[in-house]
């Protein structure tokens, strides 16, 4: 690159006494601010990609949080099974968002509906992409795919688990994504263009893209596939099979809180661009209220969840709390940009209000879902669509989403219903496409038997039937000659009278 | 922003052969000169803020790393209490740092005792406060009632946790930051023009701050609660009641590490000021030093404790390797970023010793801290601090707290006994301040029955009496169809007689 | 540092009508530049350094991966030995490093064989090195020693691990290092002065520096030790001991995994480069095309292991899916950065068809190493070497190695066969390095009976005999009064008989 050095001999020349070097001198100067200029474009680069690629590590470490949760929350005789699709999720992912789905959904030029350029990262890096957008995407494709693996764990043929999460992951996502985010989506906000209502959807980092999506295609793959067994006894009443390690569960649950650092501000891409030159307030800032208000809607819904939950069933519940939490951060990721603190409180209430609802709901009409995924990723989620348009700030929304002055804001804030009105259409489109998607699918596995698992092999957990053997060995004395025995070992009944 | 572009041509005519126009050259020369001081200050917000915001991810991994400490170190039948604390820490200390915490702590102009502005965070963000300085010094805040936790596991009402905790992230760390991290406080070394001994605090990190509170908070309710059952048998001997899980030990300690790279170096906020520009020498170089720091103390605490225990105990104990581990980080939370890297190593052995006689000495005098938090954060909380003004060099000293040149510093290193003082007054103060609120908030609790759980409730553990059930389920065979047998089956005893 | 403020005034009196000051207007202007000059110079400090700081700490928690990987991975009863051993790495390795490691890898200027500069960090900050660039080295280092504490798991006696293990991290891989990356060594690709066949070795993140080191010191230590009992039956069948905790096995798979974005792409050191300034394509491009090949030759493994091993196996297993998605991390770690994401798809492929074969091998001829860690780091580490000779990038290798253009590159990308030359060499001299360095050491300390456990420890587990007891307590009823029984506890059987 060009050095920026300057010359004071030279330029002493050029603008000596007669100054007749006008031109070269003014050459010399434009110059060097021209190479000022470049360094700053670098810098900004670098800085940029600095920003999203930390980011991108964050939400990838939601996948841990995401596989200890599901690990903690289902019996341990199927441990193995939906770590494996936790794995998986990132894994088969990886290589189908890297041939297809990056593309579909943010392929440019393209449709409405659809993207069609990119696959496998051909034109990458362009002046519009580079290879961290995809990693941040990537990162958040799996997400989508791990939210519905908890509403049909424990009782899911895994060929079926590989089937539908590829497809998810590969199509019904990023088609969704390209709508609502590409900049040529019919319903993006960034689709300066064309507007939806003139405003279109504000989903800043994917209550409704990713939590909703993920929620309904669980909420389809769990009715389908109708409750584990023994989850409501003979006379229907609710049985809980609870998970067997609650310290997986906040651990996951603290993971997926530090993660979620990574996606609500790491959305917004990019981190310098200020809002009014050499101030203190810039996107820096806005990145920071982002990361303030998911704090606050998570804390609020969990505390709520406490007390709610003390009241209802008597005891303190940290798994309750936990998924309480979760369904906050749940909420808030559509509005977090967009809204001040105080409204994701707000937020963060009415969540845990959803949540606790949608599950007393699901055990009415015995729905089964291990992870609440359904109730907590759908309910939340679309709960989250709904109080961005209603609580948005007008200075937020034009901040974050520029280049389209005086467009509508949160009903309650004075910007009137048009926000509301896209976000209603929001929620309608992607149940219905995920619906028409998904349902057939797992209907079709369903009715070629691909999709549950027998009756005996959920009795005797499917690590031992699918996977090589229980997910646990703490008591293995000195059998380890004996090939085998360290299995039967874990059942306490048929060890004890061979020892008396 | 106004866009950095020069025009030769325009450029040119100004400058050209009478130069009459040079009023306009200069104009436009400076115009882009002060475009382009503007586009630096936006750069190192954005700078800045990066390193701010993701050190605050980091030091939120604590919390998660304290979670899975406790969570080990407890037995498997109060897992499911402490983890749940864990949670509330973060939780209960995001909505009240938010209301008023951080107001005590940082709101500006106040006096020397209390902030008053930025409640509920109105006014932020301003030219010396954004959301990321908020969201930073909640997860610093959220540690300190973490640590209090610890010390009075497995046998405190949940009640009393919410009160002590609320009273503790909400008032008393707030006052003790504002005092020694504000510009206003009165024992800061921010605080340049009023400082105490003509040199403040120098707590860089917090090991008076963070550490001592929450220990003498701890030693305070673990004094008045009394010991575990069992913890001493009936001839006084000190009986170990062992945690459940090394693994769960392992891996918060290893988090905390994580996190601690978030605490300490992070605590410069800034990381783009140079120390003279233009040089590979600035606070980039401090940063990195710090991180050096803080390492080099916890590796040799860790190896002091090793060979320590070892000569004491006769084995190899990874718990208590940990410990120290953690008690070195403690200690060099106060110096690291103005000490050199062999004095590290000075304090992490010497935290190792204070450390092993602060378990010793709580041993003979029958005091129980179920994760020796008095001991570790109040014992190497208050070495670190004496340290810090034996070790502290004056190069560093007056490039980390610039604005007072020739400000004291180590006593060792020839900076006179002016810090000590100083330091010797905030360990005195610290331990008076806590004592007076938090000592009489638990006696209270203590009068009103509030403060301890029955005995038959710690026997039988309060994740059975108060939260819902045990924290794992490993045996499940098929009793899913039996409600509450899970429950049962894993205490073998009980199964053994139904089985035969 | 200097102001960056231009004075309109003043400048217009320089510039003034007969424009006899032109050297001060030219002295003025370029003292400006020169300001901004610095500038830049300090922000790309600030840049750099953030970005190597939290890759490091990203390394870093790569330990933590190893320990929970590690724990999961051996029996129950062997869980505190191993974790200490993986705490421990870090700890002596810490010290170790800093007061000779660092020197031995990086000091300069200094010989083609071992560095000699640079102890106790001494000269530390230079314009070339900083403290982050110890730290982030560090976390390289104690990487290696956690490879190899994997292959002799379960079965060493704990003197042997502090003699190899220090003597691994302070000298044996130090020395590797820096042969091959720093300017100075004799194979290092930095070394523009005398390259190895004219290229040097393109070990960009270390499959060879790092990875085939620990895996052939692992391989010369389980050589030498022998199977764990009972790996092997009396007919010489193989037996799986099987790891006690899958969740642990694969909390660390997915712990490394987020390491290895601080691995590969950090290993740049520097973001803020540009390769054509004011583009939007410089080495923050390629750091995140790093990040992508990393990502996508660890999913192709894990995919290809998952069919292999079911098609093999008859199951879904999920440790050997963890397995074979680290071994095509460690297989892509040299070429990451210099090879197209296409090509890292290739790279897993074979990645986890060699894991696979190596395991097969390894059971013929009755070799047991419990974590695979020879098989794993060994065998994909050097096929990675192979693969980057064959599919390094012309482009990439020269933006990524600048300062020597025109340098070989693939094999198969028409770059010739010098770099498959050298990289020959560098399999051979780092298997032959560390032979004749570790083999020896492991082969006295095994004359001397300091190596293996006594039959009766090994059966009894290294937990109770040397570590102060087992890991886990999960049933403690109401034994907390009675000394010492938790330990008996956890072995139903001896405690049966005195229940009945």
């Amino acid at each position: 690159m060009a050095s920026l050095s300057c010359s004071a001999n030279q330029l002493a020349q050029l603008l000596g006494p007669n100054t007749t070097n006008a031109t070269a001198a003014a050459a010399y100067l434009c110059g060097q601010i021209s190479t000022i200029s470049d360094k700053f474009t670098d810098t900004a680069y670098a800085v940029d990609t600095t920003y999203l690629l930390f980011s991108a590590y964050l939400v990838f470490s939601m996948q841990l949080g995401f596989a200890m949760l599901c690990a903690g929350s289902v019996r341990a005789k199927n441990t193995m099974n939906i770590m494996l699709t936790n794995v998986l999720d990132a894994a088969t992912g990886g290589l189908f968002y890297y041939l297809f789905g990056f593309a579909f959904a943010f392929g440019s030029p393209s449709n409405g509906f659809i993207g069609r350029h990119f696959f496998g990262l051909k034109e990458i890096p362009s002046s519009s992409f580079d290879y961290s957008n995809f990693l941040y995407q990537w990162a958040f494709a799996i997400a989508a795919a791990g939210i519905t693996s908890g509403s049909i764990a424990e009782r899911t043929q895994f060929v079926a688990y590989l089937i539908y999460s590829s497809f998810l992951t590969g199509f019904v996502y990023p088609v969704v994504s390209h709508w609502i985010w590409s900049p040529d989506g019919w319903a993006s906000a960034f689709n300066t263009e064309n507007l939806l209502f003139g405003t279109g959807v504000i989903d800043f980092a994917g209550s409704g893209v990713v939590h909703l999506v993920g929620g309904i295609a669980g909420l389809w793959g769990a009715l389908i596939e109708g409750p584990r067994i023994g989850r409501f006894d003979h006379s229907g009443r609710s049985v809980a099979l609870r998970g067997h390690s609650a310290s997986l569960v906040v651990l996951g649950t603290f993971l997926l809180w530090f993660g979620w650092y990574g996606f609500n501000p790491g959305s917004f891409n990019k981190i310098l661009s200020p809002y009014s030159s050499g101030s203190y307030y810039g996107q820096w800032s806005a990145v920071g209220r982002t990361a303030v208000t998911t704090t606050l809607a998570g804390c609020t819904a969990a505390l709520t969840t406490l007390f709610g939950k003390r009241i209802l069933s008597g005891h303190w519940n940290v798994t309750d709390v936990c998924n309480g939490l979760l369904g906050g951060f749940a909420a808030i990721t559509a509005g977090c940009s967009v809204v001040d603190p105080w409204a994701a409180i707000i937020c963060g209430f009415v969540a845990a209000v959803v949540l606790i609802s949608c599950n007393k709901l699901a055990e009415k009409v015995k729905f089964d879902d291990p992870l609440e995924a359904a109730q907590l990723h759908g309910g939340c989620g679309a709960w989250g669509i709904i109080f961005t348009a209603l609580f948005a700030r007008e200075k937020y929304v034009n901040e974050v989403y520029p280049g389209k002055p005086g467009r509508p804001y949160g009903l309650f804030m004075g910007g009137g219903g048009k926000l509301l009105g896209a976000h209603v259409i929001q929620i309608l489109v992607i149940v219905g496409w995920v619906s028409a998607t998904m349902g057939p699918l797992f209907y079709v596995l369903h009715k070629l038997k691909l999709l549950r698992i027998s009756a005996e092999d959920e009795m005797a957990g499917m690590d031992m039937t699918r996977h090589g053997g229980f997910a646990y060995i703490y008591h293995d004395d000195d059998d380890s000659q004996k090939p085998g025995i360290q299995l039967r070992k874990v059942e306490p009944r048929s060890t004890t009278p061979t020892s008396i």
